[in-house]
This record gives structure tokens, C-alpha cells and sequence, in this order.
């Protein structure tokens, strides 16, 4: 591949280890894009055991990986939400995005679901940020 | 939350009341980000009847949250669309979009069939508007 | 519609041509926006047979549009992957994606299993580019 203009490939500290042929994340410019983020501990790189630690260790997993170029979850400027199940796991979802994000404000969001995500899991989310860089 | 640096969340007049835990949309730099938009009325909060009016009225919650930030149907450079029928919506969503863009040109577009949307609705837009700042 | 600003609507030769109300691409800025790609050969705009020639062509339709603004696969920083079968199209997504992007490294990428695409198609890709303009 010929070298990437501008773009910062994104492979933090104690993020979770993609399987497959994706990164993580990438900044380009004012913007970090985060790659579609699941329940996976990336102390064993395994999936967690009940629905609600899922959905809040996505959450973190996004969060480590947009921290590493210094945006906070209250730089997310758009989250687009894949569950497997809406009505058992969408307030799942506003419970622990209020618990992440505290009394907000919140990013837009988009919520579906969707027929099947990888491994069966039941919650995966895709977060953009904005995090200007100085001149 | 920290503060946001320079991320300004949208809530405009006239614009639908969020109900969990999420903004309308937000603008970064020159970007316009729109939470996925359903056929809600914003007088009421309450789905419209048929199918037809909640895509108009999708877009039109999508066009107010944007013209908030001035910009226009003409400035949108995504729209994610996901509908619960492939075959009997896309050709209402197309029916639509010529009414609302006129002749065109159209935004990029991406659509694709879900299991289910909240409320079991039947079309959800998401769409990202570009509007440059006067420096 | 009003004229747009500083917003660049994609039509190169060689592409596919949109079938409805939507556009192939669009440059906004230093991003680039390109539609929901799928296996359609542009020199019939018919569908390819095989599932493994699908999944090439929708990337290579993809990677078309955004040359067309002097932007590579390398300069890809989002994709977002439907399917119709996460457990038998993966790996050949993998499979493709190894082959057009090389050794890496590969954009951050998000994979879902939707009910149903248009044509009853079982793979399409969204794909965001940067490619800063010069000053």
C-alpha cells in the first residue's frame, strides 16, 4: 500500500486486538473514527458474560481507543448502535450511556437492529469524534 | 462531562424532543452530524400514520435539525437509510427524495433492510450535512 | 435545489450509474463520501454471480469513486460492511480485503448482518476517504 496522507492508523495500550483484516481507529484531520467496537475484555480478548457488561465494556473499548488521541467520550459527535434484540437491549444501552456520559449531553445516535453480528454477539457500536489539533 | 471543545449540540425550535439518552445532532468544524430520524411529528411526539408521511416527515425532522445550522437538503453529503421492507420502501424513500431534492443533484446514499427499528418503525434516515464556517 | 457549497457530487468514467435517487459520492472538504457499493460491473450495471466476485467488485466500484478524487484504499478511514450472512461472507470479506489492501495496514471497519439489500444482494460497503486538498 502506498503511505497514507494524513491518516494515524490507531493501536493504543490496552485497546482490544482486531482479528481480522481492520484497525481500530484512524484520525484524519479533526476527526477519529472508531471501528465498530463489542463486549470483548481485551485482558483474554474474549467476550463477556451478561448483556449489560457487554454494552458498557464497548462503550470503554471505543473510549480507550479515542482517548489515545486525546478526545473524551464528550467528543463523540456521532454513535451509530447495532443490537440484536431492541426492546430488551435499548434501555440497556440509555442505562449505561447515562452512567458513561453522566447527565450528558449526549452524541446523536442511531439505534437498529440488525439480523446477526460477528460471534453472535448482541450489542456493537461505531463512534466518530472531533478533536481539533493545534496548528 | 468535560466540556466539548468546540462540538455544539444541536436542539433547535421546531425540531422532534429526544428520549433517551441522546442529542438531535451536533456540529464539528464544518460537519453537520444528525441523529437517525424517524416520521415523528414534532408537534405531538407521536408516529404519523402512514407510511409515506414518516418518510417525509424523517427527512423533514432531519432538515430542520440541519437548517439549524445552516444548512440545506442541497448541503448533505451521507444519507444512511434503513428501512423494514426493502421492496415495498425503497421505492416510497425514492418517491421523496424527488419530491424534497427536486431534480437533484442527490447525496450519496446507502440502504439497506433491518430486523426492527425503536417503536417498530418502518424508516430511520441518518445524514451528514457539510456547511463550511465563515472563517 | 440552491447551489451547494463547496461540495463536489461524483460521477467519474468507468463507475456504475445510480439507479435512483442517490449520488456515487461526494468531496466535502478533505473527506470524501462515497455510497453503498455492491457487486454491479459497470459495464452492464448487472450484478456479478459469484459471491467472492461481488464482494471484489463493490470494493473496486468503491475504490473507482474515490480515485476519481485522487484518493487510494490506503487513504480509505471508514468502512461500514452489510451482509446477508455474517458466518459465510466474512471470511471471504477478509479474504478480499487481504488481497486489495495488501499487507495493510486496513481502515477501521464496522460488519453487520442486515435482513435484506436491495436486488436481494448479499454484500454492500460504505466507504469515507481523506485526501486533504492542497492549500
Amino acid at each position: 500500500m502506498p503511505p497514507m496522507r494524513g491518516i494515524k492508523i490507531l493501536s493504543p495500550q490496552g485497546a482490544i486486538a482486531p482479528t481480522g483484516t481492520w484497525s481500530l481507529g484512524a484520525r484524519a484531520g479533526d476527526f477519529i473514527f472508531v471501528a465498530g467496537m463489542r463486549g470483548i475484555d481485551p485482558a483474554t480478548n474474549t467476550i463477556l458474560d451478561t448483556e449489560e457488561e457487554r454494552i458498557r465494556r464497548a462503550f470503554m473499548n471505543m473510549k480507550t481507543i479515542a482517548e489515545s488521541e486525546d478526545a473524551g467520550l464528550s467528543d463523540c459527535v456521532r454513535l451509530t448502535v447495532f443490537v440484536t434484540d431492541m426492546a430488551r437491549l435499548r434501555p440497556l444501552v440509555n442505562k449505561v450511556q447515562a452512567e458513561l456520559w453522566g447527565g450528558g449531553p449526549f452524541p446523536p445516535r442511531t439505534i437498529v437492529e440488525v439480523a446477526r453480528l460477528n460471534q453472535d454477539d448482541i450489542f456493537e457500536v461505531e463512534g466518530t469524534f472531533y478533536a481539533p489539533q493545534r496548528p
